[in-house]
């Protein structure tokens, strides 16, 4: 299914591992039918589900919310030309469940500084894909995407 | 047009300076009717342009020649809470003509590693907007994209 371009595909539970190590990803959706994306911080829940924390006014929520959309987060030295990139494919909902809330108001992402009125949005992990890029291998000249 | 939510907007020229300064960006776009994004490296023409340099047989040419997408880079500190995200949205175009691929050759970005029948894209610069993370504000629980 891939060719040999130097890259390895990670599995769902090493994706899972890279994703919890680092704390800013991108959100990608689409915006007034053009493609967006956006530096979010953001937590994993216990399932893998991308957890965010914004204002409930914002235009991002009502851009995602009930969409499909995609979380990537990657680390990439670019000297030694290796690194990772991993992607959540997933439904985007705001929690609205008030106990579900309150659990994430406890566990869920911190707030570097609060807004008011935030809500949480989870991105269900339906699909979750990672590449390693072995060192000395391109990041393009290679169909990362095969 | 802007709250005051602790970020800049950036103008083009200072948007095209800081992308010049990374070698890795994201290119966002449609595959199979979902949200994907890919991590590239990359070059800019003297226009603005983002030019990216991959297999002519790659899944990622299909997808996006001809194709409005997003190339996405920035740089988040976050221990300081700071940083700046630039996004470039606009057409991307296998470039076929040859003396443009010529020059490219020349001037455009170089592979890490080269691959067999390499081709340029180049992504119109027709939106170019960023912003720039002022320390101590969140990167969520502020609508980035209000």
């Amino acid at each position: 299914m891939y060719p040999n371009d130097g890259f390895r595909e990670l599995g769902r539970q090493e994706c899972l591992r890279l994703l919890a190590k680092v704390p800013v990803g991108r959100i990608v959706y689409t915006r007034r039918a053009l493609p967006a994306v956006l530096p979010v911080n953001f937590g994993l829940d216990g399932d893998g589900a991308v957890l965010l924390r914004t204002s409930a006014a914002s235009e991002l929520v009502r851009a995602i919310d009930g969409a499909v959309v995609a979380f990537e987060a990657d680390e990439v030295d670019a000297v030694r030309h290796s690194g990772w990139s991993v992607v959540v494919t997933g439904s985007a909902t705001v929690v609205t469940d008030p106990a579900e809330h309150e659990r994430l108001a406890r566990t869920g992402p911190v707030s570097w500084v609060p807004a008011p009125q935030e809500v949480f949005v989870r991105i269900e992990p339906e699909l979750v894909t990672g590449r390693e890029l072995v060192g000395g291998r391109t990041l393009y000249g290679v169909d990362l995407s095969a």
